[in-house]
């Protein structure tokens, strides 16, 4: 069966259109259509989350950047400050690195409030404390009213690689697991913004995810790849890694996990939870032999505690996403082309 | 009688606003009350143009940020891609680094033009490579029309700081030499937004200065300090500069370069040229034996060839920047506190 799904192998979309949209930055296909044309044309690389350095005395260092355009800029669970900060402390973290500084930038609307700018500052400080990251350079704009929508923050990131860590490549039969449920942050953000009249207790998952991936390292080793599912959640990560990889990923769908008030939104709003992104988890493929070490280490941290294995990696179909259902079948897992979450991060 | 003026010697200022205006992006008074109030306060230091990282094994590394929400995207001399890759290519120089790696992060307006975006990007591509730099990571968000005004560009960089580089405290006696004229950029800025109704040939010196700060440490390595002065001009860095020491910084009004077209522009604008943003030059506090070989060392790069020397430092009076004019007269030269040019970077 799976073999005849090959023929559907996706190729990378091609940029069709003349102006930008929201799905452009949605993270989907709309997104890599556009940094395809856009960027690798003239920078000769993806700009994904996370390059590696290396300096003139050959220590390795992660660098990572992130915009973040949340609305609203507080919803349950936290703000666009712990946002801007986890966000690049877990791209640091999925490069293999200790993140260690930050940098932070403001593009704010004449007539924001200082209060409220201070009470952001105020959780970019604590959440950065909680990371053991400092916040180090930074810089302050302001356009005039009308020209940005409150506030918009920037965090830049360098980690450092610890000596010796590298990661081998994906291969056929290693474990895909992830660090807990799925789609927390953006529901919360959805349901924030009040303009859908349902009413759920979801709070955003953001945290920082660099404690439960030294946890993991240290017990599995032999670790091939990390990544945090935050825009266009698992679905597309899942993509990313087929893609990357040319192998197939076979997703669990009954392993998946999902808290109940979380899919109960999703089915309301008909938004597959596999896309809805999160803020404190992330993507693990580990080598068969140390899944189970890998898991018992992922759990015994308390934000890795809900970690599971939802798939695996398979040699076909090449470069494709694959959900094997509750009743046996198979269906193909794209890449999203819209964007039914705008400015969720 | 500059004794007397020591009276009148600045504190910081103290942030009384409850929102933010225009004023607080300007690089003056008021953003300085805005960085005490909500950034030192939050983090411990004052997110200024650059900070220096220890890594694990000694090495040191410039790194740095800026957003660039500059209107028009496009201007004599330039556009918004030159002028963030430049900007931040001279904050890392004027860090004592060796600028090598950038992030760039995109906020971009839904209905912004592909092809736009694609040409601002390449001139980010040649700057960079112009530049020595390698534009490694980055970040796409998109917002919806009138939730940004266009394109805003945030770039991050890292720089290697050469083993034993190390700069010296400044000292009364030291000069202070400026790479070249003063407010090119700024002005041609203001003049095409075109509502002046002014005409004149100005153009940007966005540039990167690197290759002038390492001609010159290389031919004094005694030098003190270096800082680019965007936002704010001359008169605001040497404002820095007497804060940051605790000296006086005396400027000799006649050494003062401005080009004829770009102080014509300012005298009909009622704009002093001192507070006018370059982004492709530099101040360097040199060693008075070392400030004839600094001067030619500068000249001889063609990005430095108008280098002069425009002021020197006093141990009277205290952090204060003093202006000696043309008939032998002095006035003090205070920080901003409005904002005259709002958005020029």
């Amino acid at each position: 069966m799976i073999e005849r799904i090959e023929a559907f192998r996706r190729r990378r979309p091609r940029l069709r259109d003349e102006i930008v949209t929201l799905a452009h930055g949605a993270g989907g296909k709309s997104s890599a259509a556009l940094v395809d044309a856009v960027f690798v044309e003239a920078f000769h690389n993806e700009l994904g989350d996370g390059a590696v350095l290396t300096t003139p005395s050959g220590e390795r260092l992660a660098f990572s950047t992130d915009s973040f355009v949340v609305q609203p800029l507080r919803f349950p669970g936290g703000s666009i400050g712990h946002l801007a900060v986890h966000g690049t402390v877990n791209d640091l973290a999925c490069s293999g690195a200790v993140p260690q500084w930050l940098s932070a930038a403001f593009v704010l609307e004449e007539g924001f409030g200082v209060a409220e700018l201070k009470e952001i500052v105020a959780d970019m400080a604590s959440a950065a404390a909680a990371a053991g990251v400092r916040i180090v350079t930074g810089d302050t704009k302001v356009v005039p009213r009308g020209a940005a929508d409150g506030l918009f923050v920037t965090t830049s990131g360098v980690g450092v690689i610890p000596a010796g860590r590298r990661f081998p490549a994906v291969r056929p039969g290693d474990r895909l697991i992830l660090s807990g449920t799925m789609g927390d942050h953006g529901m919360a953000v959805m349901l924030a913004r009040g303009d859908l009249a349902i009413e759920a207790d979801i709070a955003s998952d953001t945290a920082p995810v660099h404690g439960v991936v030294e946890a993991l390292l240290a017990a599995a080793p032999g670790t091939r790849w990390l990544r945090d599912p935050t825009r266009g959640g698992v679905g597309t990560v899942a993509n990313e890694l087929a893609q990357d990889t040319g192998l197939g990923v076979v997703l669990d769908e009954q392993s998946l996990p999902v808290r109940p008030v979380v899919n109960g939104a999703c089915e309301m709003l008909g938004i597959d939870p596999l896309y809805v992104a999160n803020e404190g988890k992330f993507l693990a493929v580990v080598a068969p032999e140390e899944a189970d070490a890998a898991l018992a280490a992922m759990r015994s941290h308390p934000l890795g505690a809900d970690s599971v294995v939802i798939g695996e990696i398979t040699a076909q179909p090449a470069s494709t996403v694959v959900l094997r259902t509750a009743f046996g079948g198979t269906r193909i897992v794209d890449m999203l082309v819209g964007d039914p979450l705008p400015r969720i991060c």
